[in-house]
């Protein structure tokens, strides 16, 4: 029997995270107050988050120990599996190697409540009652609903409108999870009233929903704000997946030529590839490949600077790959990849050249996520699906080229919330967006000078 | 850390189904021919099951081997996880432990591939190019879709039209992986048309729909007929389930005072079910309680007769509990427990008394779901939510008389498709359905006398 699974037990599974900040070769930019342009302070950032939070969001120790209480949880899907794609390289008639790294086992079907579980944590800890978020697909909202109803909080989700009407199905798990969920732009908030005005079918956006789940917990006494990408100590708690890929690896006795993951805003990438860079870092050969949507391009045809990490402008400045914080990319399928930004670290590091980034088109991206389903048998997230299609893609360059190669890739969740995509790209009515170059120019207007 | 999780490896997967006719107390009872009503023989089943499943329906081998490469394809998802309770336990302030098998984490997200992929496997081996099935709340048609696409075989699915209108993404999900799928009553059959004729607006249900693809398999040379539940060889299948768990509660240290599945077909509750009979026939202390809805109770108000297994009267004729033929249960989210019949197998050892059946409501059933989902994280299936509700009775009756249980059950699917039910039960629009006296009476006057 060939093993396609590599499992690891409870015991194996890491108990520290991996904080790359002590690893790379320049120290992060400081993110800068929207008012005064300075350098924030914890002060600054304690309206939103609880102080274990901001510790880490600043820290520069290496490693940090994961609470028990947070393992105990995680444990629910914990450690997942990587499986090696026997069967995805039959139907490409590759002579690579293919392993993917599977996150959609988790109850919400993501890698979103590595997160979520461990920001519920800390809240609860530090006596918050209630968190504000936003969500694109759903997959971070539901996440945060499920971590919410674990530790006894309630939950606020503002969910992007094109995914809230494409996506029913997500909005109600969250409602099952017992949380509130509201379709942004929503009259709950100015900034939502304040786009609504301007344009009353706005699809939304993750920058607009930010506007509004920040704006809502700034507003309240019992309610922080939670984030399920973009910032340092997100990252920071998604960097088990590459802990754990890590030890898989050596046990099916490869070292991946290269690593794989779509980002949006960087958590599924920077949780499976940190760990593999901290190894590079010090020597190891391996590339490190980030694939986001042509719809919107934020790492290979944005701009390294600093922009806001919401539509609005109440978020700090943050140094990073933008399409300016007023860009309104396409409704493709992918809504956790609909992002103007992108995290500081995973920005930085792709502009210092330790990270490739490629952008790639949804119809290529649906017919690899087809090819995948129908040979591996899971059905794979749209987001997700860029991993899967970029993985494809390096195989057969390596064909071409007559080599070999081993990829290992993020499948950061299942589609089974997706199925409309699915209906829509088999019945071939599946639009192709890529940016125009007005819209690229248009949106990188709106970035402030700093 | 509490280990809540209990995993076997890869080598510790059983490589045995058990065959419980070998330790029946009695014979198992003949199937008989429509027609004749004699015993039927292999040459009368060969136009719908390849040669290795009939061998297997008619087998007295105590254990039966299971070929590589079906553990191969078992293992994207096996062996898999039986989970202590805690955060349930600790909700409902119950003295009992609670621990429940998941088979959630399967592509199609419900224990069907077990058998799914073992019947592709046979009748791929002896030739078969198509294979026609029926499905319920689409678990078993999602199933085989999956199962057909990794072997190379044409699906057909026809879909009980109540499902077919509310979970339009599991039929999504079946056609992603390739198989046909029409909503049953259909006209592509004389069954379909007949019932269609009688009443244009039939909801269907898993009785007509099997007379369609029996119908569809024996019309055409190339295709075969696969069933999901019922039948001896399907219910084998599923055993894998309870070794499992068997090898998992050695590790807990505790044996089950009561083991709980939900009743449709039988094939969930047999494959947890029937490796635990195993030890009460042979002695061990051990309850064993099947659990179906109220409105549609085979096994605690049918009768124990011989009956068809479908509606229009093709199939053979099966001694086992059965609400009559004819039997149109309600709507209810449970599509897959909506069958006027049950397995010859469990029938029989209910009839024995090895087995207890109790029925509950849709509404209590949807409270403990919740409950559930929002304690343990894991959002369940609405026929799986039949075994939870059960175990949440056991353990407040053993707190109502100070003891404390060991309760298993079987949490057979996730129900990421169905939260439409669940969107409907936070509304406080969930039907109640119980069977009416007159249903019951006007059902059980369609058995025929054999």
């Amino acid at each position: 029997m060939n093993t396609r699974k590599i499992i690891l037990s409870e015991k194996e599974m890491p108990t520290k995270w991996y904080n790359i900040t002590a690893d790379m070769p320049n120290p992060p930019q400081p993110v800068l107050h929207p008012g005064t342009k300075q350098p924030v302070g914890p002060q600054d950032l304690a309206p939103l988050f609880p102080m274990a939070l901001i510790e880490q969001e600043v820290s520069t120790q290496k490693f940090i120990d994961i609470p028990e209480e947070i393992l105990n949880h995680l444990t629910l899907w914990r450690p997942s599996p990587v499986f090696r794609a026997y069967n995805l390289e039959k139907a490409l008639g590759t002579k690579s190697h293919i392993y993917y790294k599977y996150e959609g086992g988790s109850p919400a079907g993501s890698h979103k409540p590595n997160t979520a579980i461990a920001q519920a944590y800390y809240n609860k800890k530090e006596g918050v009652k209630r968190l504000s978020t936003e969500t694109g697909a759903g997959q971070w909202g539901s996440s945060l609903a499920l971590a919410g109803t674990l530790f006894g909080l309630e939950v606020k989700v503002y969910m992007v409108k094109v995914s809230y009407e494409q996506k029913p199905y997500r909005r109600a798990l969250m409602e099952t999870w017992g949380a509130s969920v509201v379709a942004s732009p929503s009259k709950d908030t100015n900034a939502g009233r304040k786009i609504l005005e301007a344009d009353p079918n706005s699809n939304g956006s993750l920058g607009i929903a930010i506007s509004e789940a920040v704006e809502d917990a700034v507003g309240r006494e019992d309610t922080k704000y939670a984030l399920g990408s973009v910032l340092n100590h997100v990252l920071l708690h998604q960097t088990i997946i590459g802990e754990e890929a890590l030890k898989q690896m050596a046990i099916a006795g490869e070292y991946p030529d290269v690593v794989v993951a779509s980002h949006g805003g960087g958590s599924n990438f920077a949780g499976l590839a940190f760990p593999f860079l901290r190894e590079k870092i010090h020597g190891k050969k391996v590339r490190v490949v980030a694939v986001e949507p042509a719809a919107c391009p934020t790492l290979t045809r944005g701009q390294y600077t600093y922009d806001f990490g919401d539509t609005v402008g109440l978020t700090p400045l943050v140094k990073m790959y933008t399409l300016g914080h007023d860009f309104m990319p396409a409704g493709i399928h992918a809504g956790g990849l609909r992002y103007h930004g992108a995290s500081a670290l995973v920005s930085q590091l792709v502009h210092e050249g330790l990270i490739e980034a490629t952008a790639v088109k949804q119809n290529d991206v649906f017919a690899s996520a087809i090819t995948f389903a129908r040979s591996e048998g899971i059905l794979p997230a749209p987001e997700s699906s860029h991993a899967i299609h970029q993985a494809v893609l390096e195989a057969k360059q390596a064909d071409e080229e007559g080599k070999s190669r081993v990829i290992l890739f993020n499948l950061s969740g299942h589609g089974h919330f997706d199925l409309t995509a699915f209906t829509q790209y088999l019945a071939g009515q599946m639009k192709d967006s890529s940016i125009s170059d007005a819209d690229l120019k248009k949106g990188l207007a709106t970035i402030p000078v700093v």
